[in-house]
């Protein structure tokens, strides 16, 4: 890596807290400046515009919250214990980046305006779904989950209920909502399970 | 009503949606002085500052939508039926204040600063989650929903669900997580539900 990219990286990295915490319209140049130790000419010597380094910085804080929120449980073999997972760590892991997920934050600002902030943000909630597909799908072929479930259904109620119970317990300063979303969430899940099987009884055994 | 109380409150409704689209910080004061017709001393004559004028913008733009989303069903008589419509009403109809849910934008902007919108929002949805939370336990009360439903609970996941699904359906632009979520919404309350009274059968009529 040159020196040039590390610095470009650097840039990046400290911008990134700034941008989800006070959002893009409330990110100044003096607070970029201020969090990256460089002048105006020196950020921008790197980046085209402000827009160009706030989409990268995006990029960066998804990554780390995704990162942060990965399961351990393989995908493959546990559809059901890797998705249970996925919320355990949504709920009680803060991602490296402060100032809440950057997925939401950034898709409410961008939803109305800022086109390059707007694909990213839409890029990511379409891959991170299609993840969320993709592991309900394997479930229902390996039979872990009743045939019939709606695989984009799950994602979306997974995702909404995470953002959605994240943007009250920020508001409401305590975890109270993102646990009662856990709770229901797994509620959810092993409503969608197939139980493990029992032996038939039979008439005699009865 | 005087006319000075008459032009400030034409102020705040021309501001109302210029907030809610482009959030707090993304709102210049030519926006606003485009939205009114007035000029910088014409708005600031009737309020403090850019923050207090904000503040009564989401009071209006978070009553419109309580408003338009405001079930017919008879909360006292039927607590389920009126939750769904709820639910239905938020799904189906956009508030009079483009841009979005209110209280999602402005949690989502205010939650890590801005203490006077911070504020009204936080006090938001607590009056709506309580209300929420009262339907709930007065259902429970006239039977209507299982004895040890967490009112709390209940409140939560409607919310979160709903205001999660809004934002992946802003960002999609598409309706599709919404009526996801109305229809998961819908299918928790059915459970939560105590299915009307059958007659019980006895051994000479089975």
């Amino acid at each position: 890596m040159t020196k040039g990219e590390r610095t470009r990286r650097k840039i990046v990295a400290d911008a990134a807290p700034v941008f989800n915490t006070r959002g893009y319209e409330g990110s100044s140049l003096n607070d970029l400046m201020s969090a990256t130790g460089l002048k105006k000419g020196g950020i921008y010597r790197h980046f085209a515009s402000k827009e160009e380094l706030a989409a990268e910085a995006f990029d960066y804080a998804w990554a780390a919250a995704l990162e942060c929120r990965a399961p351990s449980a393989d995908e493959k073999v546990s559809g059901v214990a890797w998705l249970k997972e996925l919320i355990d760590n949504f709920v009680t892991r803060r991602p490296a980046v402060a100032g809440g997920c950057p997925l939401l934050n950034t898709a409410i600002e961008a939803d109305d305006g800022n086109p390059i902030l707007r694909a990213r943000v839409s890029k990511a909630l379409q891959l991170w779904t299609a993840q969320l597909e993709t592991v309900v799908t394997r479930a229902m072929r390996q039979r872990q989950m009743r045939s019939g479930t709606d695989p984009r259904q799950v994602a979306t109620i997974i995702v909404s209920t995470l953002e959605g119970a994240l943007m009250m317990s920020r508001l409401e300063k305590h975890g109270d909502a993102l646990q009662q979303a856990r709770a229901h969430l797994h509620d959810y899940l092993d409503r969608l399970a197939v139980a493990a099987p029992r032996r038939r009884r039979t008439r005699h055994s009865a």
